[in-house]
């Protein structure tokens, strides 16, 4: 997912460039620094250079700064399993969908590593990837019921599909630098294949 | 899991038959019934005709009474993952497990369906719930990886295991009530094998 966006600062009435950009990376490195907890947006604000009006204006409190990607993300995912090709199985959709995923984060993997650093310190965030997580599998679940997979069979495959998902992201997250997120996905999802199978 | 438990009520100084059962059960009624947020604990001790002291030596609080016998099933399928034969695959180990669950639980479909009611009304016991089952995945990964299984299939077999096992449960719980959730496990093990088949 590309974080650079331009954004118009109503406050200063001019073009101000990639103020939400600027507004994340302060606020990864103050919560490194000090903690999630002991951050205030004041404090993200005023290292990004922008004002506390601005920040609202992109985030809807700090815990949001480290999210705000998920959605983002779901969309991307269900967008691959409707538009997947027909002939594909249920297990080869979802495939799709969690390599798309792997393909966006991957430009990122320093920012990737500072968010987890951040989320396994706190109780609360750790909480909240659990559920954006449960929520991911639901509407991956929906997207290919209505693709016409069986309930069953949907939610299956898409539990899988965010088990692999979670599996590869911690070992990419915490491996060598120069790894590919899309690479350990695919590795994943072919081992899940074979750890699976049955005679 | 049984439920039914003989227990010293020290505030009579007799035996009380069942205490923490009753408790259960008063507490289920009264979760359904009013909601969980709006039932207190007086209320519940004295629907099970017991006092708040008794309550308290059952349960930390009104939230443990929905999640104690959690700790008891990562057990029950912590001890199945060490005890399986050292011939079995990874996932026919989890597989073990994930089964040994089933029979621990398909004993009260009542309750289940009773306690899933709870939950699906109130945010927070659906976190908890979500953080009982990443804490299971991660205590089956952990005895997997002690039986000598690398960590990256450790990690996928446990997740895979924990996937179905909801799959399966949300099935059960919602199904005819003369399902057994056993089958239901090994009909989605099989099933996951089924879709996850690459050639």
């Amino acid at each position: 997912m590309s974080l650079t966006v331009i954004t118009y600062d109503g406050v200063m009435g001019r073009w101000e460039p990639d103020a939400r950009g600027r507004l994340e990376q302060a606020a990864m490195v103050l919560y490194v620094d000090r903690g999630f907890e002991q951050t205030t947006v004041a404090e993200i604000a005023e290292r990004a250079g922008l004002t506390e009006r601005t920040f609202f204006r992109h985030f809807a409190d700090k815990r949001e700064v480290l999210f705000s990607g998920a959605g983002a993300l779901q969309e991307l995912m269900v967008g691959a399993v409707r538009d997947a090709p027909a002939s594909l199985s249920p297990y080869d959709v979802i495939a799709l969908a969690v390599g798309a995923a792997g393909n966006a984060i991957g430009s990122g993997p320093e920012r990737a590593r500072l968010r987890q650093r951040v989320i396994d310190d706190n109780d609360d965030l750790k909480e909240r990837e659990l559920i954006k997580l449960a929520t991911l599998a639901n509407a991956l679940s929906r997207a290919l019921h209505e693709r016409g997979v069986d309930v069953p069979t949907a939610s299956l495959a898409a539990e899988a599909g965010v088990a692999v998902f979670r599996v590869a992201f911690e070992r990419w997250v915490r491996g060598p630098v120069d790894t590919r997120l899309v690479d350990v996905i695919n590795e994943s999802l072919d081992a899940l294949s074979t750890i699976t199978k049955r005679p």
